[in-house]
């Protein structure tokens, strides 16, 4: 006799991880998942606008035909029956993929991304796009095409980008889990800013084919979820490599969720004495001390590192981003410049003076500059600590360029301060909750390893998730 | 008993191969081969200028040590006691390397370049380093720093670059085969220009590890000598998968002398119907043509292919490498500018203008045009054929810009028009000589092959050499 299936607001609240096994178990239903999923899509995305589009039909008989197969006995993958629903930028043949623009409204592909068959194959459901920054080019939320998304905790602020959808809806228990995607910090931004998990691979740790380009050298796929141990599932169906990707990383992936031991004991845990508290908010750097003292409590060795070169970091990964940005977009911004937003299309537009030897020069120093952070850093710790934001969250009006708020740009620019340097060094990075501000806006800190260390990273995060619960709270939306 | 030993003139007269192969019957020394190479440079160089700098006694005690090793029954490799020498670019630790410059006229690398380390595990002896183009960055053969290299087939025309002294050394038979670079041409043009055997492998094929760099995206590294079995031989020995250079291709090494079975019987051979015959010289079409009728007469099939895409390479190809040697002498521009000839600083100079998007957008569409070529002309012929260069060869005085005479600059870039390319579809591709001007100077052609098909490109220059006696004809030097 099975277990009564919980109530739909109590399916809603289960992490991605309890939601499949349940499943699994035949405690629940794919199609009360869906159903839970959709509703909540439905009743409460209305002022939070994180959805661009649904296909609830689809959805709700794929999910019939999941729960027929586990009752024939067959389980999928570790995600059947789970529904997610993703950052509007993955190719799925025939659906609609709108980049969050303009120019991509009507798009449909004619092939599917890799990660999204691959999720596909560990048996969860696709519910639909997710709003997101037009392009995946900005850090606030802001989107004129389909509406700026609101932070659930507080609808005036910022849900962070570009991923922003994806933190708002995971946040607002629409659904388990969502894919992203991080060039600059389009992850672990809106996964601290709306008070959830996420994580960004090793540069190449999860194949691009069929995901919308933005910088071919920093930009990256992976999850947010509500807990380390939810990314590290969908992290596992996800990584590695792709024959239609070559340069997806070939190195093996191991099953991240069976290294999550809670084990800290003797891992030393740097926290950076140079760039990453320069001017700290007082508020983030108490709940980023207070984070510390949760992990060394549990037997991890707090310990100061410099990370050299980090003002080549900074100018470099910007040189990158930017050239390979403008380059991808430089037959649009050439026949219709004003389809995008205006801090957009200033940001490319700018990009097109930058010297070529510039970004030779910011590509070629790349191995030299990520050799002497291993030697010099990853020689001196295991992971290394920082708040993801290094301010306060600013709300919508403060940081809208395109209104023209006095000081918008400052501030706008400002959100990716700390995010945006590790993806030019290419590190695995994970973003925690840990605590709210004075707004009552979400405050997070990110966890960055050795490349390919993504178990470690995620081991940490999910043992201060034992010790906290800051991920398991919800906002009242 | 011995066999009695050859003549000094008769010695240098040999190939690559017969000299390495008679060393290894025990039928000549190491010593005489030296001896006769060093004999040849201190008595004949000085109108020709190929050599930069000789170290004969340790080219001699290196000998002996050889020889006293044969002696004992041990073979080191397939170039045991073989005299070589090599475009003054490939470091060896403790010894000069000028690079053809003024700026690196006292430089001494403290290590030594995967492909020495190589050639000196297969037993060749290395006399010294070779006149080239300052910086590898002309395609001329000039060099104000230590001289103009001459022709040996007539004094006054250019040996083409930037490889000048390895195409004049090996042509003078001064030396049995030399290290060259190509990141444009630079070893085909010297080798067809002084009537000499010259490949660049697939991009990526030869380690460059200890070599001073240019354009990373368009560098090679390869032999030039006497005939398309020298270089197979040597290639063998250089080519392959190196720990020092993450670049460098894991795609196996075959014996390519093995491959040279003369049987072209069947080979489509393509010759282009666009870009690389545009305004051809009548007598160098004429050395084609004769060329490709000794080919048919061997059964191979000539077939005319077009080249897709051929606007794109050129610019494209130009662009990048462009970018990447700016960005490489940024510094040394900054500091010294007037160390550069003005022919090169001119040409870096307009380099640092270049916008980023272009160089990216250069780069990201390579696989795609890359993927286009091999679809539409591989899938047409097996190999395509090219004179290596489209006009007749220039005088020295005529492509001198520095010296400011009129219309050397068109010259001058005319000189690469068909190599160029080559390098920015990297594929694979020989010259070889096929006939000779009405200045008594050599022409050669060049064949392009799939990917790693060095084996088959040799193949057809080894068959096309064994019917014709071009490659054996020597200058009066």
């Amino acid at each position: 006799m099975n277990a009564p299936l919980k109530t739909s607001t109590a399916l809603t609240d289960m992490t991605l991880v309890e939601a499949a096994d349940m499943v699994a178990r035949g405690e629940t239903s794919s199609v009360a998942l869906t159903a839970a999923a959709i509703e909540a899509f439905k009743t409460k995305d209305a002022k939070v606008n994180s959805l661009i589009w649904m296909e609830e039909q689809n959805a709700l008989e794929t999910a019939e035909a999941l729960d027929r197969m586990r009752k024939a006995g067959r389980i999928t993958g570790p995600l059947h029956g789970v529904p997610l629903a993703h950052k509007d930028m993955y190719y799925q043949a025939g659906k609609p993929c709108t980049c969050g623009s303009a120019i991509r409204k009507d798009f449909k592909p004619t092939y599917t991304a890799t990660v999204i068959d691959r999720l596909h194959g560990a048996g969860s459901i696709t519910l639909g796009g997710l709003n997101m920054a037009e392009f995946a080019q900005n850090p606030s939320g802001h989107n004129r095409h389909f509406g700026h998304c609101h932070n659930p905790w507080s609808l005036d602020y910022c849900t962070g980008g570009s991923s922003s959808g994806s933190g708002a809806a995971v946040a607002a228990r629409f659904v388990y889990g969502a894919l992203g995607s991080d060039t600059g910090g389009s992850i672990r931004l809106p996964a601290s800013i709306c008070g959830v998990t996420g994580i960004k691979g090793t540069q190449t740790r999860v194949s691009r084919y069929g995901v919308m380009p933005l910088s071919f050298s920093a930009d990256n796929v992976g999850p947010l979820a509500r807990t380390a141990r939810d990314c590290a599932r969908i992290l596992s169906v996800i990584a590695g490599a792709d024959p239609m990707d070559p340069t997806a990383a070939t190195e093996p992936v191991p099953d991240y969720e069976s290294l999550l031991d809670g084990d800290v004991r003797g891992l030393r845990i740097g926290v950076p004495t140079n760039y990453f508290f320069d001017n700290v908010d007082p508020e983030v750097g108490a709940a980023f001390e207070a984070a510390m003292a949760v992990l060394q409590a549990r037997g991890a060795e707090i310990i100061p590192v410099t990370i050299p070169h980090m003002d080549a970091v900074v100018t470099y990964g910007s040189i990158v981003s930017r050239c390979e940005g403008a380059t991808i977009h430089a037959q649009w911004m050439r026949e219709r410049p004003d389809d995008y937003a205006v801090h957009l299309n200033a940001r490319l537009y700018g990009s097109y003076a930058i010297p070529a030897v510039y970004y030779v020069e910011a590509l070629a120093r790349r191995g030299a500059i990520l050799k002497a952070v291993a030697a010099e850093v990853f020689g001196a710790c295991d992971v290394f600590a920082t708040p993801t934001l290094r301010y306060k969250v600013p709300t919508l009006l403060e940081t809208d360029i395109d209104a023209g708020t006095e000081g918008a740009i400052e501030k706008f620019n400002a959100i990716s301060i700390n995010t945006r340097p590790i993806n030019y060094l290419g590190l695995p990075s994970v973003s925690v909750p840990c605590g709210f501000d004075s707004n009552g806006v979400p405050i997070g800190f990110q966890i960055q390893g050795r490349p390919f260390a993504e178990g470690r990273v995620l081991k940490v995060a999910d043992a201060y998730q034992r010790d906290t619960d800051w991920h398991a709270r919800k906002p009242a939306v």
